[in-house]
């Protein structure tokens, strides 16, 4: 090492998974990541709450159990938070901050919900606040939009940003079974928690929406403004529908400029073409899909979580960061100066699918037609299958509202020939 | 504009297409990237060869002939070189290095065979080199390399960086048609080069694989160090062959890590899977697939041409350089710190799928079977098809390595019973 470098002394939070293998890599990888960094990276304390615990390649001198001391302590020049959860952290952070010290995080949850507290923070206080492994895991998606594409507009982003949810419809595309049973082997397989919720119901994925959106649009984002809905109602027969139209349904985060200047965002399940590159995502893998006014259409794919995954992130955001103190630098503010409006869900347009049950008799087709004509929802195709009690109607609608949509919907389950309305999809990535 | 910002002038070398799109949003973007940029960017003068074309969007009053006067220009800070080739644009990127300016730069080229020199010359000027463009157009590809993956360890790189093959190769695989009749589709469509040697034998696609292999690996390399095959070879043949095996060919620029530590820098085409994400990249696109010890894998996909794309780019770099110069800072220097050898060609393992007409009679699977293993390449599959005249082997090996491969088809050559070897294609991205 040589003598000229500065140190920059690295307190982290937190000891889990991911803090352990970022632990573990720092002091494997010390002097590459010093010359990278051209400053002496150390790591001088971990927060903990249970000094017991046996951390394999973790030094236990490191571990204490006084965060404070850490994000207070004034050889301290960085913290890296892994600790999770939401108050705690964000008190210890912006204490940090307040005590002059760069942040590199992998909290999303706390991003997505007091981001923009923080990005003010960061900048009164002068410091860095990091946080590339907080969507995506490994892939490097959130610098590349803060950076990489600063010279350029983004109109759209669509991802698959959670794991699980993908590994579940990739199982149920492939072969063909329902999703409860997929559900129960990714919970053995250890790829869904015994409380699946936040997974599969899109939680997860509308606090990363949340950030990607904000990033991409310069507009402060909270989870709260994310429409969402899980794919807990996605059948078999839905996937099968969707794989006769040579598509695959998939759990997207979306976010979008609408033709009146406010941005769309939300999670929802979707259908895409088979030829869509974000259609080649498989199992738990993660990708995020950017439309760009200069440079068109861009995708970044790859782990979206796991200790090593998020590690590499992690220590990318350590490495520019201490090259940021080192040099008396900082990097890119956070920018929220478009502050667009959101639009509401019922505002959003986009084509849907709609299969419903129908009476096999005379004038079913007319009378369907009518409830979505009368709601000026125009219809792109129908496919009319099954005799009898299993007569089936799949409609293909033109780009529609979600209002008119619903208002249709409804109009069509008080209708005497209408069984019941099984499922409505919506349909992304091109024209249907 | 705030007042207390910085200002940063540039000079640009050349005004093309991609050039025009640089000065164009240059001028309508201003205020947004001097934002971005935390300084204000002017655009002062642009060198061109011939003042009298016409360049819509760009101001004429910026146009020069004499570029030399911009690149030691003392009111210009940062260089943008879009004029292309080689000899006149280093010597003007080296002046303008001694005269304390930064560089962002498309010239892949360039950075291909004389990339050493310049980084050299870069750090002694302590100015900054950029070159996002020369990879992969509009893909944020070369950063996320130098910087987000700067914790992590390369292990391989594969690459689909040249659109005009992989548009060719598409098309064959998706309509079954030929080589010949395909490429003048995609002279006509303005996908191909009148003269298309630069991309359909490799050597653009080598100038972008020694690139990606410096950075991925820390080693310089050049395109004099890439081993080289193009498309031409392949027949309509070749490609209903992979279809059968549920694989797709593709033109790859591959950069890995051997068992020796050495690294294998090399363009050929590729039989990969069609589960493989590199697959679902068609027609013009790139993508770069990127395997890393902690990350796992990744791809960055997106559109590799265009003067949009690329000044996409271009202006990323543009906004990052400017950032440095305002706060007196300088991005990542270029390592070659591993200094590893580069392997030849003979010494790389992969698979390989042979075709080959022989003899219709007894023993003759002996006798091919014999011919492999005298030289210890050992044989994976093997298909027999047609009869007579027209029986056809396809033998997939394991690994073997290039050399005795090639001590195979000359033995085989050269035996009685085999017509003729129809065809050696490479088997990549997961054992067949």
């Amino acid at each position: 090492m040589s003598p000229n470098l500065p140190i920059i002394r690295i307190g982290m939070l937190g000891c889990g998974v991911v803090g352990s293998e970022v632990a573990r890599l720092l002091a494997q990888d010390q002097e590459e990541l010093s010359a990278r960094a051209d400053a002496e990276l150390i790591l001088k304390k971990i927060a903990v709450r249970d000094l017991s615990l046996v951390r394999p390649g973790v030094d236990p001198a490191l571990l204490t159990t006084d965060a404070l001391s850490i994000v207070t302590d004034p050889e301290i020049d960085l913290i890296v938070e892994v600790m999770g959860g939401i108050d705690n952290a964000r008190e210890l952070i912006l204490t940090a901050m307040q005590n002059g010290k760069s942040i590199v995080t992998a909290n999303k949850a706390l991003l997505a919900r007091d981001g923009a507290a923080l990005y003010t923070a960061a900048d009164k206080a002068d410091v860095d606040l990091y946080y590339e492994a907080a969507v995506g895991g490994a892939i490097p998606i959130l610098r590349p939009l803060r950076e990489s594409l600063v010279g350029d507009h983004v109109t759209r982003i669509m991802g698959i940003v959670n794991g699980t949810t993908n590994f579940i419809l990739t199982k149920m595309d492939e072969e063909g079974r329902p999703f409860a049973e997929v559900l129960a082997e990714a919970q053995i397989l250890g790829y869904a928690e015994a409380d699946p919720t936040a997974d599969i119901e899109g939680f997860d994925a509308a606090a990363k929406a949340a950030i990607l959106a904000g990033l991409a649009f310069h507009t402060s984002v909270t989870d709260a403004d994310v429409y969402r809905e899980g794919i807990t109602g996605i059948t078999a027969k839905d996937v099968e529908v969707a794989k006769s139209m040579n598509r695959v349904i998939k759990l997207l985060a979306i976010a979008e400029l609408t033709p009146d200047d406010q941005i769309s965002v939300r999670v929802h399940p979707a259908m895409i073409p088979r030829t869509h590159p974000l259609a080649a995502v498989r199992n738990a893998y993660n990708a995020v899909f950017v439309e760009a006014e200069s440079a068109g259409e861009l995708m970044f794919y790859g782990r979206g979580a796991g200790g090593a995954p998020t590690a590499s992130a992690i220590l990318g955001d350590v490495v520019e960061v201490a090259r940021h103190i080192a040099s008396g630098a900082v990097g890119y503010g956070e920018s929220d100066y478009a502050d667009r409006d959101i639009a509401t869900i019922s505002q959003v347009k986009t084509q849907y699918l709609i299969r419903l049950f129908v009476a096999d008799k005379p004038g079913v087709l007319a009378g369907i037609a009518n409830a979505f004509s009368s709601e000026d929802v125009s219809i792109a195709t129908v496919r009319q299958s099954g005799l009898g009690a299993d007569a089936e109607l799949i409609v293909v609608t033109h780009r529609a509202s979600e209002a008119a949509l619903d208002a249709t919907v409804a109009k069509l389950s008080q209708m005497d020939m209408v069984r019941t309305v099984e499922s409505v999809i919506r349909v992304e990535g091109a024209d249907l």
